[in-house]
């Protein structure tokens, strides 16, 4: 069992919130001064921890446990987004931090090792230190980032002497699992009272821009019969296909239309042009190509209607990512252990662990977030949630543990073992 | 008959169109140089017509027939809207400057004033120069008036040297009309075929901005049955309430959804809220109350659909404005005179006469609008129409100089008669 201190870990969760404080939030943007800062604040951390640590060339911080070939990596991000909560992605960095210290000179052939993510929240690229660990993105792609305000990504990295640094990586032979825990950022465990939430996938994603071309006419001149009114078409487009998703999608399936647009956007003019950003989420690869199928469908169905054309562009793509059936195991079995209800559910939501998957198993633990609430200062999780769930994710990683070191030598990665039958 | 000189009225339209000239149309906002360059030639030609002519302290071109006590008040406006069409408000000046030089030393105790209104289109307040014409904008009002720029109209007034000019005023005792021809702005006499309209009314309208009230969620961790999306909830109220306006209208009425804002506005986010401004017309004031009330109806029966708050303020209320019957006899006789086809039908647009009407027997004949088009610098009247408009208006004028002068003596203001009974 590993010794850890939920006081000393909750210390440290409350020195991180001090960086960029704002409230009872953080404002921690990747690269601002105030997410260098803590970086080089965990640095001295997983220092004191006694991981070898570095700050690499993407900003990510990692610790390697010494003496050791093989490990199971912990962690999550430490940015937020702009006025953020003070738990999103910095829990499981510090529970990461935490485990590793109770890990410290413990017997056995597999060490904790523990990483800290760049600007997971995608100020400049969504899970952009996540994407380079693991070889998803190259120096190719890091010369094309800009952050919404221009700035050039590699400038900042200048700026602030990183570019030149090492990058850490993704190691088949030494890396045999990736573990984060994580805020929920959503509404289920704490309406379900339940303590804990075993990630079973990160959903996939599909988002589309539609777009709708009408005229723009004088609203008092022009009889009804004769107008082409965008928005108006985008009004009924968007009520069919909120229908057309919930037949195509599954239980846990969801949608949002959150981004609308009509130009020219006055009282007195009939809208010319209107434009709806339509997403869509499901845990399941062909659940998700079903709702892909039918939004087309519903594009081609309503081109013309009103008078008006409708067509779309496909605006981001995300495949869902399994989570690894032995540490969701785990996982459950350390709830268990400790008497915490668990449940297994997808997340909603993107996190480092599912660029991790395709490289090695990898699982995540949720913790309730009062009233669901994320991406906001108002963001919160009680402390006795906080502790408990340090304690489940502990008994995980002793378990993850022994049953890795009874396992042996690493099986080969994660996506190979995927394509190969069973030995 | 008045002798008017077709070439002539083409030439001094074309002239005026060369102030603030873009491509086929012009940009003439109210109080810009372009603006006032216009009016100062306008004055010019008005001078040389021999009418007492001033630039007075709102910037209306007034100008005066010698020699006469009472008068039929012709005209229009020569501002713009930011790059709109060469026609819109100057046909019906030009015209009134043309049939002014034709009736010059005209027989008779009536004569024909000219009228160029400031700012029209709205650039501070919409009918500005007529409402301050009328008596029904005072001092008090334009110190609280300023651009969307920010800007503040009297020292604007102050810059051109216009505020501490007199004003042109209504006149009782002397304006026994007010006529003014423009183009249609509108679809209906091209698309029918028709050389000319005859309005009847003027729509009044009502404005409102609906305000929904939901709560922003993470749009993938959120399950459909927990979120309060006020953007949905607004599509679905934009639908049901353009059925509910459509059985309270009548066949003329018109709706328009314009202006549609939703808030926070990411793609991942369930928007927390929505904005809908909606605004409906109708010439007939029962018709625009029915509406009216069917439209609180349908925001009442909305409110907590959705689990979403529903609200509204009233936003801009214009009254119908009647026509004079008289008048429109007299162009539509006039057209007959000339072989021009017309029409009887509301104006759905605003305009200068909507503000005199109240207070003199007012009239508005249209020409046809290419396509509809206007507000555009493709805004365009074919040169047959603009001709042949000129025919009819002209035909008008000489018979309501001939009706008036047969009457004698001017009658109580318009808006006193209606009240009276017959004598």
């Amino acid at each position: 069992m590993l010794a850890i201190n939920e006081d000393r870990m909750l210390a440290d969760l409350r020195a991180l919130a001090e960086f960029g404080r704002v409230g009872t939030g953080v404002n921690r943007p990747a690269f601002s001064d105030a997410d260098i800062d803590a970086r080089r604040w965990l640095m001295a951390q997983m220092l004191s921890a006694g991981l070898e640590t570095v700050i690499d060339g993407i900003g990510n911080v990692y610790g390697r446990s010494p003496d050791v070939t093989q490990s199971i990596l912990l962690g999550s991000h430490s940015d937020s987004v702009p006025n953020g909560g003070w738990l999103d992605g910095a829990l499981g960095v510090i529970y990461a931090l935490e485990i590793a210290r109770a890990a410290r000179g413990m017997p056995g052939a597999i060490g904790i090792d523990v990483v800290s993510f760049a600007d997971e929240e995608g100020t400049w690229l969504p899970c952009l230190g996540s994407r380079v660990f693991s070889g998803q993105a190259d120096e190719s792609t890091l010369r094309d980032v800009n952050a919404k305000s221009g700035a050039r990504l590699v400038d900042r990295l200048t700026a602030l002497e990183l570019r030149d640094r090492p990058l850490a990586r993704f190691d088949p032979d030494r890396h045999r699992a990736y573990l984060e825990a994580h805020i929920e950022q959503g509404p289920r465990l704490a309406n379900g009272g339940i303590d804990v939430g075993v990630v079973t996938a990160i959903v996939g994603l599909r988002r589309h821009i539609v777009h709708f071309r009408g005229r723009a006419d004088h609203a008092g001149t022009t009889p009804m019969s004769m107008r082409r009114d965008a928005a108006f078409a985008m009004f009924n487009f968007a009520i069919a296909l909120a229908e057309v998703l919930r037949a195509a999608g599954g239980p846990e399936s969801v949608w949002n239309f959150g981004i609308v647009a009509v130009r020219p956007g006055a009282g007195n003019v009939v809208p010319a042009e209107a434009d709806l950003t339509v997403e869509f989420r499901d845990a399941a690869a062909d659940v998700i190509e079903r709702m892909q199928a039918s939004f087309h469908a519903a594009v081609r169905a309503a081109d013309g209607r009103f008078d008006v054309a409708v067509s779309s562009v496909p605006n981001a793509t995300l495949e869902p990512a399994a989570m690894d059936s032995g540490l969701m195991d785990d996982l459950a079995a350390a709830a268990a252990d400790v008497g915490a209800s668990a449940v297994r559910m997808p997340s909603g939501a993107g996190h480092d662990a599912m660029i991790l998957a395709p490289r090695i198993p990898a699982a995540m633990m949720f913790v309730p977030s009062i009233d669901g609430r994320s991406h906001d200062i108002s963001e919160n999780t009680s402390e006795a949630d906080i502790r408990r769930g340090l304690r489940v994710f502990a008994g995980a990683i002793s378990r993850a543990l022994a049953r890795l070191n009874d396992a042996g030598a690493p099986q080969p990665p994660h996506s190979l073992r995927k394509k190969e039958p069973a030995a």
